[in-house]
């Protein structure tokens, strides 16, 4: 297994070793309660503190704005679902490529009463600006667009997206789990209300991540309880995990544009070769994170190529890589008007922290010679 | 730090190193995400599927049967909403000294057109029967008693209780939390519905619990998205959390009837010592977890003894420990008819691995000069 190269970043990443360093003890002799008031709980408690404004200090954030969560998908959830619970029925609009935990949060509300909108991206996975002008004219009262997608990488102009819907009087969430140490972040200027983030994708632990929540917005928990996080998330604080995600996030905000422009120049070199080979990339016009290539070969299925890649020694991404439950061509490619044949082909490359020209290199030397082989062998088979 | 004696094992453990060992590689080289379809993912996997196995063979249910959450408040929300949603508005009925994340979760509930009923418990905290019968002839959908209280160890007839329910058509819930680990559970013979179980009661890891769950009852997901669960909790599976969760399961199991017993002539040791400095007991006369002990001691208050302990190097909870956001008397005491005098001055010991005879004598004969040192002051001070 160590031998692997692993291409699957956007998946989940390696925890960074000072990470783990730092989550040790939590893991030891340090494992108190953070509510429990003698010394093990007030050393958890005074931890959780220094964590939460790692966080925020890496967002541009205050520290009384971190809700720490169990994940992005659950800062999801929370706040759609928890400020929808504050309003009357409405209309609500989010993007057609946003995460999953956005759009099936969006269709519980929409079995509850809420019209549910859908904002239609344009070929490069952006969203199509005349398109979202018109739906915001349909008054929702909540929109929700991502950062950065997590299939193709491609980014969203958030700022100005969150400032039309505000002049409507909409609240304005966006998902933040890609873009995370992989471009900057700073909530003040993003101008949203809500931000959702998660650890595992920045070299810290899974089981950990934070919605950053605009206290003017009032949001019903989705675990009520013993009333930590505000009364916003309930449930004894998983310590050594939020210890792990406020040191990850440190370490990324510090290491940002120099990683950010050696990713730069590891997918400058992996599209070009992908080219070469006659690779379609997705996205591939748009402004995208340094990390993240989607592509396919045409003729070639992306599972089938991700079992073969995998048996060669590299461990990359298929469709979202968010769930087997779904073996469906991928929603992100759809929207963006590509056929459910070329979705099919999908690979999705994400790198990270390790990773170097070398692996590239061996990367597209394998892919070559894999697809090679394996046009041989339908040659025969035909 | 490390000189302080742990007595508050229900608020938190220490991880068994066990468990600790076991976690370590899913923090480190295998860090797959349980989706990917390489070989990290597939080893994540198929991690996660040993670890289900031994949660359900510690509580005699199916693998099938569990579902991994965030912890032990994720899943008395995911079952007590979650059912909910499933079903047309209508009365719900729950303890009066259930945890806060069953109240609170029915509270929300009743914010949405169910009719919340407490179920009264009597002088010791067991929940009365003739007022049981009563509230169920008024027809509840849901039903949660929990096993075993956290402040008291109070233990429920959790079977009989469930299968008065079932015969009234009620689902039954049980907040099985404390009770894992402490007392023998079997899932089957205990003929509820749905048990909420957590790791870091019992040994195991902060931020991983479970809901084992009667498939033939619908709930929807608190946590939507990638459908991770059967789709009944989304969101990126925490590896090496529930590889902890299923080791410690299998440890606590192993050693339960060996540690029960050593930890009732612990608790009897320590009760004796208790009556002897005129402490009065909550919930002595009913049958409770071999580890946990709920006192006061006339005229002082609970939170300034907790003070006191502490700095005497014994670590104990005052009230449920839960939260530091309710500093008001215990709920539990209240509705076993204790006064709030008497229950401001509620201190808990919660027994543990490792706690030992020497300990017990040690904190006793601490107690006690802190109780007379502190009446000197009073009485200088009068």
């Amino acid at each position: 297994m160590a031998a692997l190269v692993y291409f699957d970043h956007n998946a989940t990443t390696p925890i960074d070793p000072a990470v783990r360093e730092a989550m040790l003890p939590w893991l030891s002799e340090r494992f108190g309660n953070a509510s429990s008031r003698h010394e093990y709980g007030r050393q958890a408690h005074a931890a959780i503190a220094e964590a939460r404004a790692r966080v925020a200090a890496a967002i541009g954030a205050h520290a009384t704005e971190i809700i720490f969560t169990g994940g992005g998908s659950e800062a999801d959830n929370l706040f759609i679902k928890g400020a929808a619970a504050r309003m009357a029925a409405g209309a609500l609009a989010v993007s057609a490529i946003e995460h999953p935990a956005v759009i099936e949060a969006a269709e519980q509300l929409a079995r509850r009463g809420w019209r549910l909108l859908r904002l239609a991206v344009d070929g490069e996975g952006r969203v199509d600006e005349a398109a979202y002008r018109q739906t915001l004219s349909a008054g929702p009262r909540l929109v929700s667009v991502m950062l950065a997608n997590n299939e193709t990488g491609v980014l969203q102009d958030v700022a100005a997206l969150a400032g039309m819907a505000r002049a409507r009087g909409a609240v304005f969430h966006t998902d933040g789990v890609q873009a995370l140490g992989r471009t900057a972040i700073d909530f003040r200027s993003l101008n949203v209300h809500a931000l959702s983030l998660s650890a595992h994708k920045i070299g810290g632990p899974q089981g950990v991540g934070a919605l950053v929540l605009d206290k003017r917005v009032e949001i019903e928990p989705l675990i009520a309880g013993g009333g930590q996080e505000r009364g916003l998330r309930s449930g004894t604080e998983n310590v050594a995990a939020i210890v792990g995600f406020g040191v990850a996030c440190e370490l990324a905000a510090g290491r940002l544009a120099e990683e950010s422009s050696r990713l730069c120049a590891l997918r400058q070199r992996l599209e070009e070769g992908l080219r070469a080979i006659g690779a379609t990339l997705f996205g591939g016009g748009a402004e995208r994170l340094p990390n993240t290539v989607c592509f396919a070969i045409p003729g070639f299925d992306g599972e089938t190529l991700v079992g073969h890649m995998d048996r060669a020694g590299f461990a990359l991404g298929s469709g979202s890589a968010c769930s087997s439950a779904h073996p469906e061509p991928s929603h992100v490619l759809k929207a963006m008007g590509v056929s459910d044949a070329s979705a099919r082909g999908a690979l999705r490359v994400s790198l990270g922290a390790g990773n170097t020209r070398e692996e590239i290199d061996a990367f597209l030397t394998a892919l070559r010679s894999t697809t090679m082989e394996l046009k041989r062998w339908t040659a025969l088979a035909v």
